[in-house]
């Protein structure tokens, strides 16, 4: 409904004007794909997938996510697009999870990748985007966890985790804030890792210096260098992260709400670099976006070799924590005024029209009231039962001496006052701006 | 693809705005209805409807308009819903319409309405729109068509049509722009419509003045008074568009852009007032939009008489004309400016990345050259197929001298410049806002 979607649009181009301030071009793949294009993909979560047939009988699916669609698209385009390429989404997708009655599981995704480098400026400029975005929005509590995949795996393997087990181990080790040091232990035991093995994840995975600013993940980073200094990818990880986090120093964020956490497992199956997640300190809910390096998936369908970084947003989940939070006011209208109408004769109609276009033409949201002839009293109502902060009178005696009577409808009597017309946009402007 | 997503976002922006500065709230319907909301709603083009089943065995089906979903919002909102209850909605909408190899009826509806008020002043205030949108956009020859239900019928009684033909008058007529007027003759003849009648009608309709301006428009109706002055209905029809003329001409757009046609029928199976239909002079491609006021339809599912008026607007025509009349350039990316990175080294990456956050800050989409390395040339050269007019260096020397080496991309040599860095800002601004 209109209130939480006027939330939604602010949320939406916030995104959007920091994602083309990045020079990210927009992109807008069709809702329905051929099924085969969706198939395959998503593993075990293939049943979330709606398939049918369409009219010319071909089987066809609603898009699960952004990712396919965008590697589908960059085979179909590939010999007139320049690299690295930038680009944003911000689209419904659709999976068919347990629909409750009425519900469907229909939500945004806001998803933006650098496709075509393996260049760590990239990986860095995302980061950057995740930081802006929360400040923008209001954010203050924030932090955002940063990873990488080979820094995991060199870590679990210099704890003899054997390949096979990794995975498991992984999705343990994400758990770790919700079921602690002592669950994590207990569920590495249920999945069947030998005791000393666990004892040595814990130690290397668990026992790092915790990370709380920007200076304490250089000290992690140097403290991991000894266990990985024989580990060729490993290294490679560290020194990854080293220049993401040195290039994050020079953007317009705060260095210290990026924290590596070694810990952090995020979509294990298709990253390859560097992996992140935003979260915020309250509520408890996990995170409000993450994404990371996958430098194969982009070769899906095109076979060409396409290193990319990217990261999403979760809009239903940003608008959620932001209505919790309180740093937006649902509102039932754009309108900031309603410009009643006296009586019923062509004049007032015709002054209130005319007034009310000279405040749209100052910028000025407003709307004449559409009933001429009820009384200003239930003028003055429908405003205000549509949050609209301020409705303005102008009748005969406004009229004839040249100015407005304007009524806010937020604030206790006396409430009213009436000023020279040629003041109003002034008026309302301020008033507007201030709330 | 982005070239075109770019103009896209800019027609949206546009109506978007256009229609919170008249304090419509933005609604957004899921893209799955239940397939009993959709069925029995569009006639024989029911079988366009994409219906399938969902994975607790319902059966839905995709949106196939923004009207009949907004019907059933009504319904299920009514006792927390203030009327006039003014919304848009820009959604993608499906029809399977003999779909294509690799192409889907997929295409963006932009909605307009007003729920709940039989007053004129919400035609008008649609009308307004139609006007400022063409404006705003650029358009220099349009102009918007205005017909009456009831006049229509009014005058095919006149005329002796029989109530079960006049669907098939109207849309003969509808096509006079395409036929002629010897082909309306023929078409209606060959519908059935008598010899005698045929002459009548032709009179009635099509021998009316012409409309060019908006005094001709006031001719018009006191010419039409005389023949149906006995018919109730037409006479209100005729009162109506007076009254909806005169809150025109006081509204921000030209009078004279606002035509009476009295041949326009548009979708006359649900609308009972007003219709309205907006034209470009070139290229003959039908109307970029209109709408009408459809008194019955909001019932559909509240069981309540809420007389509803409304407008649409045909996003991928607009775009479409707006391309082949070049009122757009179509533009890959959104960034005003590459800032290249003088060598692989940190230094030269962090003060490009630097320079970069304040021109940001300053409004101007930018972005940094992402694989630090590549020879200075081969930097402009991604800044120039991308379409992006400047190329700004920042090396050792103008580190050191405190400025900037601005190369115009879209200019012949001479194009490159020195200036100070704080300079750097207002350049561009004043640049991009001239392009």
């Amino acid at each position: 409904m209109p209130a939480t979607m006027i939330v939604r649009q602010h949320v939406i181009d916030t995104l959007r004007g920091i994602f083309e301030m990045h020079g990210f071009a927009p992109l807008e793949t069709p809702a329905i794909e051929y099924a085969a294009t969706l198939e395959g993909k998503y593993g075990e979560d293939e049943r979330l997938l709606y398939r049918f047939e369409d009219q010319g009988k071909r089987r066809v699916g609603l898009r699960y996510d952004l990712t396919v669609p965008l590697a589908r698209v960059v085979a179909m385009h590939l010999s007139d697009m320049q690299f690295p390429w930038k680009r944003y989404q911000i689209s419904p997708v659709w999976r068919g999870d347990n629909p409750q009655f009425g519900r469907y599981r229909e939500f945004y995704q806001c998803d933006v990748d650098i496709v075509g480098t393996a260049s760590m400026l990239a990986d860095a400029e995302i980061l950057s985007i995740y930081g802006e975005v929360m400040d923008r929005l209001g954010f203050t509590g924030y932090r955002v966890l940063i990873n990488h995949r080979k820094l995991m795996s060199g870590l679990a393997k210099a704890a003899g985790v054997p390949p096979s087990e990794m995975g498991a181990v992984f999705r343990v080790l994400d758990k770790l804030d919700k079921i602690g040091r002592e669950g994590v232990r207990d569920e590495m035991q249920k999945v069947g890792v030998p005791d000393e093995v666990v004892s040595k994840v814990l130690d290397l995975f668990l026992s790092r210096s915790e990370v709380h600013s920007a200076s304490d993940n250089l000290a992690l980073l140097s403290e991991l260098s000894g266990p990985l200094k024989d580990d060729l990818e490993a290294s490679q990880a560290l020194a990854d992260l080293r220049q993401l986090l040195e290039a994050l120093s020079y953007m317009v964020v705060d260095p210290d709400r990026f924290r590596l956490d070694v810990t952090l497992a995020r979509g294990l199956d298709y990253y390859t670099g560097p992996v992140y997640e935003v979260m915020v300190d309250e509520p408890k809910i996990g995170s409000l976006g993450g994404g990371g390096r996958y430098d194969k998936l982009m070769s899906l369908f095109s076979g060409r070799d396409l290193p990319t970084t990217g990261g999403s947003f979760g809009l239903e989940r940003i608008i959620d924590v932001m209505i919790e939070l309180k740093l937006v006011e649902l509102e039932a209208t754009t309108s900031q005024a309603l410009i009643t109408v006296f009586d019923a004769s062509a004049e007032s109609t015709g002054t209130s029209l005319k007034l009310a276009g000279e405040l749209r033409s100052a910028g000025i949201p407003c709307e004449v009231y559409l009933n001429p002839g009820d009384k200003l009293g239930k003028q003055f109502g429908y405003a205000d039962r549509l949050g609209m902060p301020f409705a303005v009178v102008i009748g005969p005696d406004e009229l004839s001496a040249g100015t407005v009577t304007v009524k806010s409808l937020k604030a206790p009597p006396p409430n009213q006052q009436t000023l020279p017309r040629a003041e109003l946009k002034a008026f309302l402007l301020k008033r507007t701006r201030e709330a």
